[in-house]
């Protein structure tokens, strides 16, 4: 057999891991520096120069682009904590976009994959549109949609479940002994107000609990009108003994209201808010809030995405990260007080 | 004259505004869509096709990357939230690095700029080491740093005052009559906990009160740690009567503490965080806190970067944004209490 150069030998003359050899070989994602080394060495020992030649023009950018909706969105942003550290450690930059939950810059987007400035995409878009669907039928790279898409679409899919979420906080309500659940809940003209209130309402029949139209408020997903909303409700019902809010900042702006009318919570109010951000185990009381899982969806979507770019072909798959219940004190009482972030006790979705 | 192809007929001809036309011209960032349509109206029109022919080849990215330490941190969070918008608004990509504060990923970030996949970068360091020096010596792209750098380091710069900062707050305790004004800080071996702890004795030096070691108190950034380091301080010093914390975890140790050893905050105990997170509304007392403008400075740093990218030369400049002292129910009473975040009222820097 002919002595030649061999990767084992690459790797020694150019100071690197064999693996790393295999990898520049390969086209991988690799830095930049490391490629050099490589190359040189491949040179010097002459060293089957057209496969380095050709992983370095090949058309990778080692560029993955993640669009969401909000930059400032706490959601999003456990999203893009997870999604981060992945690429990084695949080799892949990061490219982000906010696309102020704008359509047509979404769609934009999908379009200027075609400009091929990176490998793949993971999209998190507020709603799945037909002109969505029809950019993604044709989309020049790889893409992961965060987010619930109509049956049958051609996508890898990671969703959250919502309906569970609302299941999950209404029966620990009712566990509780509350029997007069209100439900906070935000403009029901959007993807979110929508499916909370529908999963409110049939919570309620399978627990047998009647629908009151009274118990249910509709202001929009922030403390302030939060606020409002839960102050009319109270003039309404005044006996009012658990609410079920939308979201994080909503239940907040309950907490400011219930402390100024003098009720306790939870001894009075029981207080649930959903999405459990960061705000919500810094509250006081602490805020037993439904985590709908987006630090498990962005590493979930990251990882699909990584697959397709190792060249996993096949069938379009869809990943449901379950909701869990992070119990606090405001459900539970004071014993939960001192429970600091990541001090949560949680119970499981099912 | 000739009545040969102008800027005005190629807008004409290619549906798009005159500004448009001007901008693929020259070869500024552009929306691919409007440089095709351009594009295919000045071939039609047959004009000075070789200008967007160069445009096109231009080395241009059209990318701008933000490093980071840490992409789970609020106050990096704040100035990407700000960085993002307005390069998009000049048509730049934003490329995402995390470099968990170690010196050689940032190296690392700074180096790859030889590789030409953005036009600019800025960069916020822990600390600004040698190696940081030499590379920025060299740097192949404009760059914008976040933070302090060596006096007569030749870079584009975006400082806080974290000393004006702590000052702001001191001088606001001593103000409300607070005489026993204790520190608890982190690692005296970072750049913030250094500097925090320095200008809390300056601050308390110029107030005529004494320096007194029984009232500064070591622990670490975090909640957890907050709560032990302030528990540790009420044994040693019980008739305490004010709190500066390094930041707002801390502070909100702080008030799981004194919540549970049945001081009254503020009446007993007065507390102020640093950094103004969203977490200092949400708490309850809700929290008085220094900003130090992270937003803020996030967006000096992208325009500075922007002025660069447009071509302006000319000497290295130094920006200082000045911190605010967000006042709420923690120092200044429950009449606070209501309000939440975008209502709180400020004191200016000065």
């Amino acid at each position: 057999m002919a002595d030649g150069p061999t990767i084992n030998t690459i790797a020694e003359r150019a100071g690197v891991s064999i693996a790393s050899v295999s990898r520049v070989l390969n086209g991988l994602p690799t830095r930049q520096e490391t490629v050099r080394k490589v190359m040189a060495a491949a040179d010097e020992l002459g060293y089957v120069r057209n496969a380095v030649a050709r992983s370095l023009k090949s058309r990778r950018t080692h560029q993955v682009a993640f669009a969401m909706a909000d930059v400032g969105n706490p959601a999003y942003l456990a999203m893009l904590r997870e999604i981060q550290p992945v690429l990084k450690a695949a080799g892949y930059r990061l490219v982000l976009h906010s696309t102020d939950a704008v359509v047509a810059d979404e769609i934009d987007v999908l379009h200027s994959l075609g400009e091929r400035y990176v490998d793949g995409l993971i999209m998190s878009p507020l709603r799945v549109t037909e002109a969505h669907l029809q950019m993604l039928a044709t989309a020049r790279a790889p893409v992961v949609i965060i987010g619930s898409v109509p049956e049958g679409t051609r996508v890898d899919n990671v969703r959250a479940d919502s309906r569970t979420g609302v299941r999950l906080a209404i029966d620990h309500l009712y566990a509780l002994g509350r029997r007069r659940i209100a439900m906070i809940n935000g403009p029901l003209d959007t993807v979110p107000g929508a499916a909370r209130g529908a999963a409110y309402r049939e919570a309620l029949g399978d627990l047998g609990l009647p629908y009151d139209e009274n118990l249910v408020q509709i202001g929009d997903f922030y403390r302030p009108e939060g606020a409002r909303a839960v102050a009319a409700l109270l003039d309404r019902v005044p006996d009012v003994d658990a609410l079920m809010c939308a979201n994080d900042l909503i239940a907040l702006g309950a907490l400011d209201v219930l402390r100024a009318a003098g009720k306790r919570v939870p001894e009075d109010v029981a207080v649930v808010g959903m999405d459990d951000t960061d705000l919500a185990a810094a509250s006081w009381p602490s805020l037993t809030s439904v985590s709908l899982g987006s630090a498990e969806r962005g590493k979930a979507a990251a990882e699909l995405l990584l697959e397709r770019l190792r060249g996993v072909d096949g069938e379009p798959r869809v990943v449901t990260v379950p909701p869990r219940l992070s119990v606090r004190a405001s459900t539970a009482g004071p014993g939960y007080d001192t429970a600091g972030p990541g001090h949560d006790r949680e119970e499981g979705g099912r």
